[in-house]
């Protein structure tokens, strides 16, 4: 589909802040995640600095009924932000200010293109931290990560991306500026707006300002890694740590085979071996650690090593962080297809972490797996040679198998990576049919001309 | 307003399970706080059993719009769970089973009657709870407490309710059944409904099961208290504690004139002075409180008592869990009027004590003040004669001072009580017309009829 957007022309926009370049239109067509079949280059490539420059855009957009996509890193995995039907790409990585930074409420205000990065070097001068940030955040914005309502290691412990988003300025389809949520820490003052807007994919409003909450940086911190002979042992481990009630900050799974892949592309030496990587944040964390290795110690490890100084831990994180470009790279002949984002209640884990290695046998298809296991999440991936149809269709079956197996466990198809194209059909097995229609009445309500990000979500 | 509901005999229901009896009726017409002057009774009380049940009568209501009114255990402050418009009460205390209980989740999953006792109880058993739970929660029910958004002394280390919900079953206003969320602790799967429906206070859906997530006791518990001599040292001390990210499990304030109406109805012996009161969870606490207690000495309090055993923290506890109680009885020539529940951004929350207590004096009213400190909340109570109107309006004028101050500190006017009736007037001050409107327009998307709940939350 194409729209005529020469309209941006006459709003009150500075001409560096649009280009009808085709060059650089096609960029915006396509993010980190496969690029699917239906992905459209943008009419126009608009690039705000102000919460009145998106207002305009909208307000003139709407009464055109032309689409609007918000674009940020482009780090997302399902085409979250890739156009299915042209329109405008709403580029945010220029309206990335830090507007206000009150260290005494342990509260910031950013702009939705401020990066993850500059976001934690900002509030580290104080002593805070941001505990929700997925692992792309050394590249990924504050924006992204609220549409797609992102976690990351430390979730289980801290939350996700929603439980640190106070208040959000969204400007709505029909260009109007609203404020929804509170500086308080809690609040039941009418509806939760704001996580109705976070994890709406920019399909109910563009996120113009957010107003996070911080925690302290904490007082001592113990990371530290158990080596298992066996998956399932570690897997087992991880569900048994969990419901001891051990207070970990960190407690990640790597099989074997992601371990190989990050090796092979960050240099780094981590053992091909199902791994247990576990953070301890606290006081007294010794005691903690005791209870902890004795769960890991009863699963027959091959060995725990732990005492990590700052610069050894944070090498073992890089590999971590990086396994999304590492699996990018692994294989010069195929790319990554499928990205696995399946989650389910913590006493299903093992269970699904045996099926994922099933599913990889009986179909015969490499599949690395790994994960923020504490909270049940577990991530797999599946590479593809995208000219061999069979192939695709195979690892597609694959996936579909590994997804269906979770929601019969009362899982989610998507634990941190949001619905977008990819997962559009998974979310109608997910839940029943009056749950999309109650979705797409509320979309109906905030967006009723659907000019916001359209195709995603629902199919 | 009165509705024919003549109709609720024709529907699948045992004769048991309405009432058209005056009386009866009468029960439904009150609740915990001031009976607000639009309070109406309703034409037929229903107790439904089932999700069909729930469903059949909201079915029917809808084709004939008359309105229903959720009602559980009635203690909400706001009136939220009393009709002003008449028409049905929805009384879902028989609706009070444990469907399902799976300890190696960590889930439960249980009907809107359940009583927060009788829910602790049942997971006890397992070595599990509920840490949202609200100072209530010996007699109001999940339905309420997840209706509301409630919260309770442990929020300002586990969190709301909300936080605590993962999946609930919603009868639509239309009848249709929905079950929104998933039992995965985290999903990026479409809207997030679940955050929608709670704290919705029945105007959205009506809530017929929840699946809770439930965390482990802890292993280690130290209560305690410090004792000051001066309200603003013991604030002080509080937004210290929090900035130093101190892991207080809680943190919560007593003004002298609460613990004065404590003792007079429970027979504690709480010391008539400002008073911090506070818990810690985990391995390994005497680290944590060695910290904790640096803090609280640099803020000269006049003694620290901690090594409370079990028993002596019950006594503790119960003291602060029936002030609601307490604040009914105190004074026999009054009533309660207001019940404050505001909650500011932590830097605020010293002025906003000292504000209060500006208030009392310059209005000549008692104001004891209290609360869930760590989280930023605080309550007061005014009383009231009720024949007075001059009083009741010098009562409603100061509160209304105390919310003005907490929106301009960024706060809101309800961080756990809810909208309601009593609120709805300080919404429109807190959140600017956009956002009532954004409200408004997702109510009538999902309650076209407008017949859940009316008149509540907006006037």
């Amino acid at each position: 589909m194409s729209y005529d957007c020469t309209f941006i022309t006459d709003l009150p926009l500075s001409p560096d802040q649009y280009s009808f370049a085709t060059e650089e239109r096609a960029e915006f067509a396509t993010d980190y995640g496969t690029t699917p079949a239906d992905a459209s280059r943008p009419d126009v490539v608009v690039y705000p600095r102000s919460t009145e420059d998106v207002s305009a855009v909208l307000a003139a957009a709407n009464d055109r009924e032309v689409p609007v996509t918000p674009y940020a890193a482009g780090s997302s995995t399902e085409s979250n932000a890739v156009p299915v039907e042209g329109g405008i790409s709403l580029s945010m990585n220029r309206f990335d200010s830090i507007r206000d930074f009150r260290p005494d409420d342990m509260q910031i205000d950013v702009e939705p293109g401020v990066v993850g990065a500059d976001l934690e070097d900002r509030v580290s001068e104080e002593g805070l931290y941001f505990p929700a940030f997925p692992q792309s955040a050394q590249f990924s914005t504050v924006g992204g990560m609220i549409a797609n309502d992102a976690s990351g290691i430390r979730t289980v412990k801290y939350g996700e991306v929603r439980d640190w988003v106070l208040e959000l300025e969204v400007v709505r389809a029909d260009g109007v500026v609203i404020e929804v949520g509170s500086k308080a820490k809690k609040s039941s003052a009418g509806y939760n707006l704001t996580d109705l807007f976070v994890g709406s994919e920019g399909t109910l409003g563009v996120i113009t300002r957010a107003t996070l909450d911080l925690a302290v940086e904490p007082a001592e911190t113990l990371a530290g890694r158990a080596i298992f002979s066996d998956l399932a042992d570690a897997a087992d481990a991880i569900a048994e740590t969990i419901r001891a009630g051990i207070d970990v900050a960190t407690l990640e799974l790597m099989d074997p085979l992601t371990a190989e892949i990050s090796n092979s592309y960050t240099g780094s030496d981590l053992p091909a071996k199902p791994m247990v990587v576990f953070e301890l944040h606290g006081r007294g964390i010794d005691a903690e650690y005791g209870a902890l290795s004795e769960i890991l110690d009863r699963h027959e490890p091959e060995r725990i090593e732990t005492a990590f100084d700052e610069e050894r831990r944070d090498t073992l994180w890089q590999a971590r962080r990086e396994i999304g470009k590492a699996l990018l790279e692994y294989d010069p002949a195929r790319e990554l297809e499928v990205v696995g984002d399946v989650t389910v209640p913590i006493g299903a884990y093992a269970e699904m972490v045996r099926f994922v290695g099933e599913i990889s046998e009986s179909f015969d298809l490499p599949i690395p797996a790994f994960g923020h296991a504490g909270d049940g999440n577990l991530h797999y991936a599946i590479l593809a040679d995208p000219d061999d149809n069979a192939e695709l269709e195979r690892v597609h079956e694959a996936s579909g198998r590994i997804i269906e197996e979770t929601i019969a466990n009362g899982g989610t198809c998507t634990g941190e990576h949001g619905i977008g194209v990819g997962k559009r059909k998974y979310l109608r097995q997910e839940v029943d049919p009056g749950v999309i229609e109650t979705m797409q009445s509320i979309k109906s309500a905030l967006d009723p001309n659907g000019i916001l990000n359209p195709g995603k979500i629902f199919e």
